[in-house]
């Protein structure tokens, strides 16, 4: 099947992103595990986001996007809002290239984002995530009031592109990849994904992997636009989206994306599988693309290879106890 | 410094081994880290064993050994004794090279590696360790009495190049390296570093961690003779030797490694930092030469370049989220 010409980002823009983030970035480790072939018959290649910078992929949606700020916007300052990793992100990328950095944050955000977010030196603003509060229109609101571009988290095309140069890399070291799983939020890393796997290997089938509880995106791909969902009530901080967006829903749609969930309990399932057989530690959104290929619910894999990114690691230690434990 | 003639293990030998068990290992990421560096004053390299085939180096120095063995050896079978991870690994490379592996362990060893080495398809026998048993003693009776090929974890030539490949594949990523820093229970490790890395890199400084309670290597350097000590108290399982063999204590001794060490809380320290900053669940016992840096232990750091061997990864999540919590 052939790129759907309508993309507004394209292979060229996940190579350009590439290139410009190179510098900042990491080349994460792509781990393979004979453990977890065996117990999921298939061959699996682990995209180990969790050891990018920040954490998270998230730095490479970030860096792609501030490094294509005019001079004039650099100097003005930029503002992010998020549940964590792209708020850390945001902070960290605005630190290296000199740009005065504010997050809109949740208040009930895990202590160890708020803190890495605030150690970049940004500004932190929050706002209640359960109470609905809109944390766009605050970060609109900010931006208009002080001048700052916005960076969005999934809805900006500068961002996707970024966070498709993690395929890049895993198709090099894995040219003949059958599957990639991720996990989705707001479809942004997904969308990045899919561009670049399917633009080198169209055969390519891309999955992203929501919490049962908060699978907007899956009910947006069904009904063919954005559905926005009540906040949900997951483990998985990162994955609390309540609507994507329009530019990664028509992305997803235009190239055919599978969206599937997994619930709590098999989140946490493979966040203990990785602590205990694979040694790394992933945060309970960054394990969703796991956990489906670990329960079976990823289509026709068996003797395939498939890649699998795990896409963030931040998670407060007591807390992954606690998750990990007594499974 | 030349690299004394005496030595029993040369570059050539790890070079060797390198090649035998290519087929059989992963080449394990170096991972670097901008907050260790900033923490640390140095600049850091982790080399990540506890993504080693078996969660350990020790797959190394097994199937360094076991690809050396004859035919009519590898009929006879073999069997190691070890606190846990270098009988996984022996079962692991038993099971690999089609060989029936037997392997003494102390009945107080942690679950998940006894689960492991019988999961590899050896047959376990225990020994007290608290009791002071000679496990050693164990393992040379039931190879008289069965003919079996004793595959010792650190006191054996060919274990010792086997350990020494992570040195080779260090320096390949990282050629103008100062200091390398490792735990150290036997010995083993450190041996085959320090004669890979100071045969190619002759200024290269190496430095083996103990646990405070448990010195003996420490103490056989200063005295210059094997010192055995009573079974150490200490959570670093791995590292519970009570005595050195004369064939490390030499090599240590002719290339000048140097001996640190580091308390029970410094180890949980280092874990702890290891599983928040960089996502990688270290064993207590793995981490020892990392908190021996993080605490400051290692002479001549600031400003230099710093190999860190983390060793290995096999710890119970129970007992791990226990000790990286509350500190």
């Amino acid at each position: 099947m052939a790129i759907s010409p309508q993309l507004t980002v394209r292979l060229e823009d996940v190579r350009a992103a590439r290139e410009r983030i190179a510098p900042w970035i990491h080349r994460t480790p792509v781990l393979t595990s004979r453990t977890a072939d065996e117990r999921m018959g298939c061959r699996t290649f682990f995209k180990c986001e969790t050891f990018q910078r920040t954490g998270a992929f998230k730095a490479r949606g970030a860096f792609a996007r501030l490094t294509q700020l005019t001079p004039e916007e650099r100097a003005r300052g930029v503002v992010a809002f998020s549940s964590g990793n792209h708020g850390q992100a945001t902070a960290c990328a605005a630190r290296e290239l000199g740009i005065r950095a504010t997050v809109v944050m949740p208040k009930d955000a895990p202590a160890l984002k708020l803190a890495a977010t605030r150690g970049y030196g940004a500004r932190v603003v929050f706002y209640d995530r359960a109470a609905g509060e809109d944390r766009e229109a605050i970060a609109r609101r900010i931006s208009e009031e002080e001048g700052l571009v916005v960076v969005p988290s999934f809805d900006d095309d500068g961002v996707i592109a970024g966070q498709g140069t993690l395929a890049l890399e895993l198709l090099e070291e894995v040219p003949d990849l059958d599957v990639i799983v991720t996990p989705c939020a707001g479809g942004g890393l997904l969308s990045g994904v899919t561009i670049a796997a399917r633009s080198i290997r169209p055969e390519i089938r891309t999955y992203g992997v929501e919490p049962e509880a908060g699978n907007d995106m899956q009910l947006s791909m069904e009904r063919g636009e954005v559905v926005t969902i009540p906040p949900p009530r997951t483990i998985a901080d990162s994955l609390q989206t309540m609507a994507a967006a329009q530019r990664t829903l028509d992305i997803l749609r235009a190239l055919s994306a599978g969206i599937l969930t997994v619930s709590d309990l098999e989140l946490r399932r493979a966040m203990a599988f990785a602590a205990e057989r694979m040694k790394i530690v992933v945060e309970p959104g960054g394990a969703a693309g796991f956990a489906a290929l670990l329960h079976g619910k990823v289509p026709d894999t068996a003797g395939r290879k498939v890649g699998v990114v795990l896409s963030g690691g931040n998670v407060d230690l007591a807390l992954f106890g606690e998750l990990v434990a007594g499974l």
